[in-house]
């Protein structure tokens, strides 16, 4: 033996913001891109996989700095010194990708991917620090029917999740549009854009006062904390807050006529309503009515996108088990973006896509019940008696999994009525009892464990209970199968 | 505009030992992985899904040292100085969520899981940094027969990839007998026995001479080398020799009534005859015969294992698309072990596990053309004009869609042989045209993309070819899918 002291015990924990998730619980993820990939497909896009880790270079939003090189990703340096992190969306990669491998690509390139992506922040409740996006776009072409095309896929994206039917809407706007209002509400100058488009993004959070105040003087706020405004004057100002209270409940059509008198004497803004005009005829084509609106107001990273942007909103009412209301975040977002793959050939190359949230919409669709992971049953266990007697267990179960059912012997060293617990904790339909009594006799004892349940809740007296054994019945053993089927049915 | 200098371009290019994958390649992982899961999920396996990172001291054996922090695992320190690193394999955070869940698990608990590890290793030709495994192991029964149930499983799982029907074997050992022949041999102590464990590990390369050498005095490499042998003498290496050389091509039990007389008088050795005496009656059980033998001369792991090992063997001759045999490594291995979830808890818990190299096998299954993947089609493409007919094309891959038919629209600005080009590179089974006569005539074109590469192969004369229009036809437009479907039959 050896002298030298045994080594500390390590506790067991996982890293902070990292989930771990067993049973149904583990397939949300999956279940959501397994209903996502097969509309990607038939749109024509390709899947497309890339590794976790990217050079941090050609991140580029995130570049590591001497002093926290971990700012924003998980980075680390490899043997050879140079940095990389992981992905922290599924667009770095694929402009990276695009990039590297432009000439032989067939142009424009539609590819879809999905898979955990990773952000080093704070974790804190319901914020993790890896979740999951399943993402399509399409690179290589300024044809606003390829966004049209991003959006009609996006919502035959809900239908297929369930969220069809007029459960959800996607609202569409254009950084065109936005670009026509600052050029007739003469803003100038890269500063003064910056701040009227952050002052344009609090409308959500501060309403149609807070961005006026912002896109003029500027804002004091509750702690009394000055935001200095974007300095714009009357005219200005009012040119803004009428293109963001533009109504978006109308027909699509209603709307870019709405918006006219407002942009369409700027040249961004007569582009912008040329787009969108172009996409709403392409949704027509596609037969997208109403569940795809213009909606001035959407006014999500403005600073990214450079034409079409949208995101859905979910009008379906969704209450937990407890009847709270469960607010659905963004499922599905995207936009028109330029630069990506020009950080690294020079070369504009234009894109337009779609990222659907798919762990945040597996949390709210747990939380709101409406995964399905309830209905998930465990398999079939067959009672452990004797180790003699261990031949005639194997081959019940074998033969329930022949036939498509989910089956297991209990594989411990515990009782009966351990097993029987055992059985009820694993969500089991049913227990397969082939005690030596029923062997020797040519039958098999089987537990209906649901009907049990039922009946217990039903029949007060224990003793009842125990006499009647409500949901257990003996069949011949050359039975056990069809019986078993028919509980399952 | 601003007077500071442009940032540099990065290069565009993915992480060493890290590979990008696209169409059918990017799926073959996931297609592997869909093939096992349910087989996992009827013997009652249930999904587990851990995060990507473990903290470095509950990952174990690749503890991160100030030197070289990454030594076989990617490292980081985390905000409050915790060292993290992602999994290496699918075990080590199973041990840790079983250590950390113990006491609210059901027992035993029987899980499967699948997904990338990470290794941070030198890459090389085939050699990666990151590839997907699928595991599943029970934790918490002693039995054999668990064993016996991974094995079958792992044998069905074979069969649901395409290996069944005799093309795989799986072998089976184990390390109790290997202690029978340590305590026969007259092997002491924990070096002598780490020495000869080892020398039994290099049976595959050197064969039963080298290891006859390294058993005993030791042994002279080619380069000159000496490695020191074990130190037993004649009997002792007799024994070990006859022990490895028990023919294994026999069936289950005439291996067993071999090994007898050579590990049957040790302790050890009777009670891995005991065990496995157990296995094979549960794979007799199952139905499980000639696939799975045993063989002492399966040496996977024995420093790992502690009772029953196994490996499968590819019999199937598989050659590339040059006639060239293709060497499948070893597709599915596991066994017995424990003392991974004691290291947190300090309680022994038995476990028993086995692990598809999915990553390694969609390689070789793709450089020996057996995973489908060249059977795959592209979309349709419907070919673009002009912007004035652009709702016509749109609505006709709508059409086909809504059939079920992959279909895309061109989304580019090249002309029509760019179109087509692009249409064959995308694999696209059928061409759509709708030119401005076929719109007015209420026709549309089709092109037969297969039946035209055949019959320009088959027409020798390029005036010909072009008189005749080989698989070009043009159909009344109501019948658009109905033909497409028809090419696609």
């Amino acid at each position: 033996m050896s002298d030298s002291p045994p080594a500390p015990r390590p506790e067991a924990r996982s890293p902070r913001g990292f989930s771990d998730r067993r049973g149904p619980d583990a397939l949300a993820e999956r279940r959501i891109v397994q209903a996502l990939a097969p509309v990607y497909e038939r749109w024509g896009f390709e899947p497309l996989e890339t590794g976790a880790f990217e050079y941090a270079d050609a991140l580029g939003k995130f570049l590591p700095d001497a002093d926290r090189p971990n700012e924003g990703v998980f980075a680390l340096q490899d043997d050879d010194d140079q940095w990389m992190a992981l992905r922290y969306d599924l667009t770095a990669p694929l402009a990276r990708y695009a990039a590297q491998n432009w000439e032989t690509l067939p142009k424009p390139f539609r590819r879809y991917a999905y898979g955990p992506v990773w952000r080093n922040e704070k974790p804190g409740p319901g914020r993790f620090r890896e979740f999951w996006q399943c993402d399509a776009d399409t690179v290589g072409s300024d044809r606003p029917e390829a966004d049209a095309e991003i959006i009609a896929m996006a919502l035959e994206g809900l239908d297929a999740l369930g969220l069809g039917g007029g459960q959800a809407v996607i609202k569409i706007a254009s950084r065109k549009l936005v670009n026509g209002v600052l050029q007739a509400a003469g803003v100038d100058g890269q500063a003064q854009t910056l701040t009227v488009l952050r002052a344009i993004d609090k409308l959500d959070r501060l309403g149609t006062e807070g961005v006026a105040l912002l896109l003029g003087e500027g804002r004091l706020d509750e702690s009394g904390d000055f935001t200095r405004g974007a300095g714009l004057g009357r005219p200005g100002i009012d040119a803004v807050l009428s293109f963001l209270s533009v109504p978006a409940d109308g027909e699509r059509g209603a709307v870019l006529s709405a918006l006219d008198p407002i942009v369409g004497a700027t040249p961004a803004g007569a582009e912008g309503l040329r787009d969108l005009q172009r996409i709403d005829q392409a949704l027509k084509a596609f037969g997208v009515g109403a569940s795809a609106r213009f909606d001035p107001a959407v006014v999500r990273g403005l600073e990214y996108y450079t034409g079409a942007v949208f995101e859905s909103e979910l009008l379906a009412d969704t209450r937990d088990d407890k009847g709270r209301p469960v607010r659905f975040g963004s499922i599905v977002g995207g936009g028109r973006y330029d630069g990506l793959v020009a950080r690294f050939t020079g070369q504009e190359v234009p894109a337009t896509g779609a990222s659907f949230g798919v762990s945040r919409l597996a949390a709210t669709l747990r939380a709101a019940g409406l995964d399905g992971a309830a209905a998930a049953r465990g398999p079939v266990v067959v009672i452990v008696f004797t180790d003699e007697d261990m031949g005639a267990y194997l081959a019940a179960a074998a033969e329930l999994r022949a036939a498509g059912v989910r089956a297991e012997v209990y594989m411990g060293r515990a009782g009966m009525k351990a097993q029987m617990k055992y059985a009820d904790r694993r969500g089991a339909p049913a227990a397969v009892i082939l005690g030596g009594d029923e062997i020797a006799a040519g039958q098999v004892t089987i537990k209906d464990l649901d009907a049990g349940r039922a009946a217990a809740a039903a029949v007060a007296d224990h003793e009842a209970w125990k006499s009647q054994r409500p949901g257990q019945f003996t069949v011949s053993r050359d039975h056990l199968t069809a019986a078993v089927l028919k509980i399952l049915e």
